[in-house]
């Protein structure tokens, strides 16, 4: 039960001594409240320690402790414990403002006043929110973590704690750890054909952080940029949070088009393209345009930022090589992720930028960023030198090609006619193709009653796509899974545009809308 | 030794069995280049694999796999093993651009077109490398890793990567993981007087990815920012980084002085502000001064940063309540970090900030940043939750208030005269006032001579202090270690300054510019 005191000030001090809160620390905060509101008058004299004791019946260290503190932040003057006063101090329409201030919410009404960039990142017309909850089929872009070496990772973890945590327990080079850089420099040249030293690398915290960056070294606010439509919504993200204007370029077979390009915004700054497995819908683009993109940058300045995010799980041929390897101008941004090849929550990615904008970059990290865990870059470190990498991609790229197998099979088999789909060379995900006229997002919706997670391609879309899509991520999901859910999925497609004329009105309207 | 073939195409392909890089990747490098700078004509007929195998001494695998990488990347036409021509897709001008472009570096004059924020971060008047290398007596803002609990830490690492890691793997919530953010939320009411909900608590990377957030949501470029002065140049940076006009406000001794800041610059959107321990003076900010600035705040919806990098370590009074508790009307935005209380490498820290724009911050969050490792949050989370936590704080602040004890016995025994000192209330470093003239700059090189590491006050200070100072950090550092370098900066002080006319001519000229 509450106490009050009787003493004059004190009426004011009430105490519950069943709360978790200590003593000390509430008799400290109704004294303050007290002195805020105006309910004691700056100079009054408070009792004596040992009549407030007294009087709420806790010990004097209580209250000479509560005192000590408001002393010490200037509520209180005079010697603790003897003739201690409310400061004069604080001026009187401080503390009229105070009693005013009653502690309601403010108004929802009222401006915050934040950025214009806030705001256009808050009235972005999607949402980038991360998943939560259990992974469900057939959620993009979730690796098999399930088939991560955990038990390996964990004994790699142990031993750079044992070895060497002290050396790494510090701030860490601004650009990421050395042997790190060194490790990436070394596999992005014979696996993707990257021409890099270990200078260019730049370690970043995935790969947000990494277009983010890039985005605010390229860009001026207003600059146009053009994006692979449909693309990576993060990459669209980021370039909003930068204040460009972004152009939206239709692909062809052959991938991102210059001509159309040029056609829709010829001062573009910079192209964001993902060459060797577009995403989402997973062309790769073909020689002849990437060089005259290359050629586009060299000969107006602009920048290509190739974000090679799954380019690791490639089936049918080698990969492809990088966009970067052919440049010989400087004007390639290559980024790419650990969090697709490993575990998500990792947070480790890189950027490979050219010689002359290694520091504009660095500088842009330090001043207005973030670095990456040292001990985790230490770990991933050990993780490629000693080929755990490798075999781990290996391994994979059996996997997912097995699981993407298993879904093309379901599809072709339970969904027959409602969807098309045809085998990627590449990449974690599918598009399937909906047939003319069906509208993506009310087919996502439908699947989503289902318990199935399946993207329409327009998400994706800054224009709406000629024809709708589903993209169906199948890394994260064993064969078995994949089966289950296309037969759920197929299932929910063919009732709902079996179900006639209302549904049917409304999936003819809205794709019409 | 280099091989060569003396077929015709393969006169141009050069390998070395020698080379570390893969033969195959070799003859496709070759040949790669050979189309790229139009030394093979397009529809030009390759050799047979059989014959090239031949000539260049190889595996017929290996020219079959260098074939396949190049038609897989559109460099050949025709089926691969018989009739391979050159791609005549390939335009002409694209093939003699590339014919012209040498591979020399790109000149350093040519504009590499970066934005204009990057432009002002690289040619920002001061640089924020991260410190590499040992640590040295007396850099600033290291705690002492070495006492850090290391087997502790390791042995909830290892219990989370046993227990948990699976569910820890995936994609993490935007905010921050839910459980951290309950207990940081719990230990900032109770130990800082922090008034929040865990929904107001977001976990970022690290002291700098908070402020770097604050400044993007809050500011628009040409907004103007209030910074003490002397001031954390850290922040000034994300300032400078969100092209931010900063106003450096000098310090009294009760700390930032509205009055003055509004007369330097009245239209000011932001103050930020260290006020229970000013980085780097010392000075705590009275409660005078702290209730005219929220009372500013709510009148001009204006916002305050309150960074509340070192608190933890207070020595003579109970630790000063934060200005964000006093806040009634959602105008402060509290930032801290475990970097100082834990370790370095560490990156995590965490903000505070009102209702009204947590949605805006996370928005930010998600588009144009990056989240932190979530197994690191979870060991972090066991660590706080278990009194690790309050238990390395409570160490920390005896094992640092004695440090400081002893720097200031060393100084004031081995620098008499030419440096004054007084116990600072809390933190890790002190500042420690030269002689009135005397160019702390100057003074700074001369102790980096005698290998002691001391900052000087005025490369935190936008305008030049009126007196200088060297600030000394000394928590990372053994009593023992405090000793030795203060008695070697003593001794690098004393015989500089009574080198005479030369230097002391150097000093004053220095200063008085």
């Amino acid at each position: 039960m509450p106490r009050k005191t009787p003493s004059g000030l004190t009426l004011l001090v009430s105490i519950d001594p069943d709360s978790p809160e200590p003593l000390y620390r509430q008799v400290y905060q109704e004294i303050r409240e007290a002195i805020l509101r105006g309910r004691v008058a700056p100079g009054t004299r408070l009792p004596s320690t040992r009549t407030l004791a007294a009087e709420l019946n806790v010990s004097r260290n209580t209250i000479l402790t509560a005192f000590e503190h408001l002393w010490a932040e200037g509520y209180l003057e005079g010697k603790v414990g003897s003739g201690t006063r409310v400061s004069r101090e604080l001026p009187d329409e401080l503390l009229q403002v105070g009693a005013q201030a009653t502690p309601v919410r403010p108004l929802l009404s009222r401006t915050p006043s934040i950025s214009r960039r806030a705001l256009v990142v808050a009235e972005a017309p999607f949402h980038l929110s991360s998943v939560s909850g259990p992974p469900r089929p057939f959620q993009v872009g979730l690796p098999a973590v399930r088939e991560f070496p955990l038990d390996l990772w964990r004994r790699l973890a142990a031993r750079r704690w044992r070895r060497s945590a002290s050396e790494l327990l510090n701030y860490g080079v601004s650009a990421g750890y050395r042997p790190l850089r060194e490790v990436i420099a070394s596999y992005l040249g014979s696996s993707r054909g990257v021409k890099c030293t270990a200078d260019q690398v730049l370690i970043v915290a995935g790969s947000q952080h990494a277009l983010d960056l890039a985005a605010r070294v390229l860009l001026n606010p207003g600059d146009a940029v053009w994006m692979e439509d449909p693309g990576y919504h993060a990459a669209r993200g980021a370039f909003i949070a930068a204040e460009a204007q972004i152009h939206p370029v239709p692909l062809d077979r052959e991938g991102f088009d210059l001509t159309m390009a040029l056609e829709r915004a010829p001062e573009a700054r910079l192209a964001y393209v993902t060459p060797s497995h577009q995403f989402p819908v997973g062309v790769t683009m073909s020689l002849r345009r990437r060089l005259e993109l290359l050629q586009w940058a060299s000969r107006s300045s602009g920048w290509i930022l190739e974000d090679d995010y799954d380019s690791e799980f490639r089936y049918v041929s080698r990969p492809i090589s990088a966009l970067q390897g052919l440049d010989e101008d400087g004007r390639v941004i290559y980024t790419g992720t650990f969090s697709k090849v490993l575990f998500p929550s990792l947070r480790l990615g890189y950027l490979v930028v050219p010689d002359e904008v290694v520091d504009a970059f660095t500088a842009m990290l330090v001043f207005a960023s973030t670095q990456a865990p040292t001990i985790e870059q230490a770990i991933l470190t050990d993780f490629i030198a000693e080929g755990h990498f490798e075999r781990h991609i290996r391994r994979m790229r059996s996997l997912y090609h097995e699981r993407q197998e298993a879904l093309i099979a379901t599809v072709n088999q339970e969904v027959k006619g409602l969807l098309e789909v045809r085998a990627a060379e590449a990449g974690m995900h599918l598009t399937a193709w909906l047939p003319p006229g069906i509208d993506d997002t009310a087919a996502s919706e439908w699947v989503a009653e289902a318990g199935v997670s399946a993207m329409p391609l327009s998400a994706f879309a800054v224009e709406p796509p000629e024809r709708g899509g589903l993209v169906l991520g199948y890394a994260g999901f064993t064969a078995y899974e994949v089966r289950t859910a296309g037969r759920r999925l197929g299932s929910a497609l063919r009732s709902a545009l079996a179900g006639g004329g209302v549904r049917g009105g409304h999936v003819c309207s809205q794709s019409a809308g």
